[in-house]
């Protein structure tokens, strides 16, 4: 196996003025693209995870629209760190690639306020899971 | 002068269950600094305006939580081109800097599917406005 | 046939902090209801339909966390008016019902700024679809 | 004095297809305001409070648009309960009236999982502020 892929419904609140999905719902489309994998990939919720999300880079290809009923967005983890995940993003629609993104998260010790090494049967999981 | 400012008060539905402001959010903080922006330097509404956004990038410095009742969020336009603009941005509380980003956003004619030249007018106000 | 019945994947985003989904989503799970319902029984987009909210409620009965991945809402209409339609929701998950709520939606002709009558074709399907 | 008033700067975000600011955010304003009121005449912060929101209506009077930069919410207590707190609301735009709506908010207990009676403090500052 090498990537992640869920679909994501558009919703009419994710829609702006401009009759296309607002440039900051992509986040929110990542975002659950990250939840679905740490769900199905690792059997965590997000929430239960003591990551941050470190940084986001998004670069927008095509508009998707209301008749765009859902994207598909497709996870890959490119490699693993010792307290990072770097991960990589397709947002797709129908009509074709809507978005390409990256982003950095790290695992975190909220207390002590400073990045710690991943969980080694994470990062064995990933491993696995994308040939790495 | 050389940058643009705007703060923008934090809403309790910004914050997610991790008890602070989702990372999407920072990039509707963004958009809000655009509009404000656009308002004050350009005197025009951004949903006026033949723009789209072509890439964003937000790094994450620290968490912003509801005591942070608002930020302040610093624009700046390091060079201007003749069908984009790129922006620079910093996203700050009382505690210091949140995040920073960039963004390109490119003039585009909807009808046409391409980019166009941004009108000379935009173009010598931003300039002198940032003293390009 | 008597309601009409759609699913919501319910998103981390949705939820604030205090650990649920926010009150101000519910109206967006009934908005995305309706959006269903239109597709679903009048076949229309519901930004493509001249009408406007005038009025909603919501009783919350049970708060809806991340564990709840998905929330069904089932759409009622009990009667049919010439400009307006009332319709009755209910929001469950698999711990039971989350919310009931009521809407009125008014046929607007919003160069007028007044009221409208329904389309007949409209007030028939939904009269079939509903045993009114 | 007897109601409590705030100003909710209107976001780009908040504006939906239709092109105007969409119904769910009226309930973003509206907590908002709760926000503000706990804040303002309480001095707590909504989410250190045990409460929950019982129930929520809205009346929509008028759009309002990315024009109107801000709106104004008016909160008032009508009466206080021993475990509930019923307000009624006016959102306001400089064009009048855009909605009018009331919430109960319930004094609650997470653990035990049912109401409890709201602190003396709270409902003597409350009755004091509202003149009930």
């Amino acid at each position: 196996m090498s990537t992640f892929t869920t679909e994501i419904p558009v919703r009419f609140r994710d829609v702006d003025s401009m009759g296309h999905v607002n440039n900051a719902v992509y986040a929110t489309y990542l975002e659950q693209a990250r939840v679905a994998y740490f769900r199905g990939v690792l059997d965590r919720d997000l929430s239960a995870v003591e990551t941050v999300l470190a940084s986001l880079s998004i670069d927008y290809r095509a508009p998707i629209g209301l008749d765009d009923e859902a994207v598909t967005v497709t996870v890959d983890v490119p490699e693993i760190g010792t307290t990072s995940v770097p991960m990589t993003y397709t947002i797709e629609t129908d009509s074709g690639v809507a978005a390409e993104a990256e982003s950095v998260q790290v695992s975190y010790d909220a207390e002590a306020g400073e990045p710690v090494v991943l969980p080694e049967d994470w990062r064995s999981t990933i491993r696995e899971y994308h040939d790495l």
